[in-house]
């Protein structure tokens, strides 16, 4: 009974994550998303795309780790990916994020969740680099179907982002070379500086 | 490659998930929620919450149901639960949905989600009624702990929450007893007609 209430204590912890903003917009409404929307939809992607993952993967295991691997930003926040100096410490800040959260659940559900984000976070597990595709793919979808979307507000440029979706090569080369196409046609575009 | 075309424009679509509109609100905020951070809510759930289903259950299983349950609504739009008029015809109309928008799919991918679909809507497998007990649960938290939400709004009375949250009772006996208890206090405080 005590782990049902320390459970539910989480669950409803977690609500807050639709409060979390971040940078990529929703694409008809041009409104910032939010850190329940963004793990939504690459939740949904995961299983839309399994065939396409590089490898064959525990589905329920990617599932977890998309689920969970931004709840530390209850604690520390969402860092925007290009902004270097945000990303200073972000490890180190996550990582007792993560001790502090998954430590309020049932010991082994919470060493479960932990050792999944961990995983998320070193990207070596072929689970681990299909997770991480789609999280960084999806808001390259959401930049160029909203025209540009936070791309253009914060002046990203064409090298940046293909650095930084570079690692969903290791996840998923179909996603990855349709994601070149759409990056490339942005420039021609004028979305994002060449 | 045509498949994989298909799926990404499913994909796009479903950021629209972000944007229809439910009465239950975020419970930090008193923001209405809207159908991407419920059912990312509720599959958050579903991993917290597997071990006190009230049989084994596919956990892959009904984190698929839970991500593309309410995708009928893209087209159907969402249905308050207390709200008789507006529920008339909600099943033609959500099937309607359901055959258009899987159909675009490939077709194992589209015939397997379409089938997760119906299932849930019957409610008769442990994994439906596990899915079910979650998605009619997580409003009653929001409501509960942000101190009336929805139901003060609605007018909602005592005996239409307990006739919603019966069902809850299939799928999870301890999430079922835990839910009442939130219901006979918020009688209480008053947020709900007796």
């Amino acid at each position: 009974m005590e782990d049902f209430k320390k459970i539910m204590e989480f669950v409803v912890l977690l609500d807050d994550m639709k409060t979390i903003m971040r940078k990529t917009k929703v694409i008809t409404t041009q409104v910032q998303e939010d850190d329940a929307q963004h793990s939504y939809h690459i939740c949904a992607m995961a299983v839309l795309l399994e065939r396409y993952a590089n490898g064959p993967i525990d589905l329920t295991k990617v599932l977890k780790m998309l689920l969970f691997h931004d709840v530390v930003e209850l604690r520390a926040g969402d860092t925007f990916c290009y902004d270097l100096k945000a990303n200073e410490g972000k490890f180190d800040r996550e990582y007792a994020a993560a001790k502090e959260l998954y430590g309020m659940l049932p010991n082994d559900l919470g060493d479960e969740l932990f050792a999944l984000w961990l995983e998320f976070e070193k990207g070596e597990s072929t689970d681990a680099k299909f997770a991480i595709a789609l999280d960084r793919g999806q808001p390259i979808l959401n930049n160029y179907f909203g025209k540009g979307g936070s791309w253009k507000e914060h002046n990203v440029s064409y090298n940046q982002i293909l650095k930084r979706i570079a690692p969903v090569k290791e996840g998923s080369e179909s996603l990855y070379i349709f994601l070149i196409s759409l990056v490339d046609q942005a420039r021609n575009e004028g979305w994002v500086i060449p």
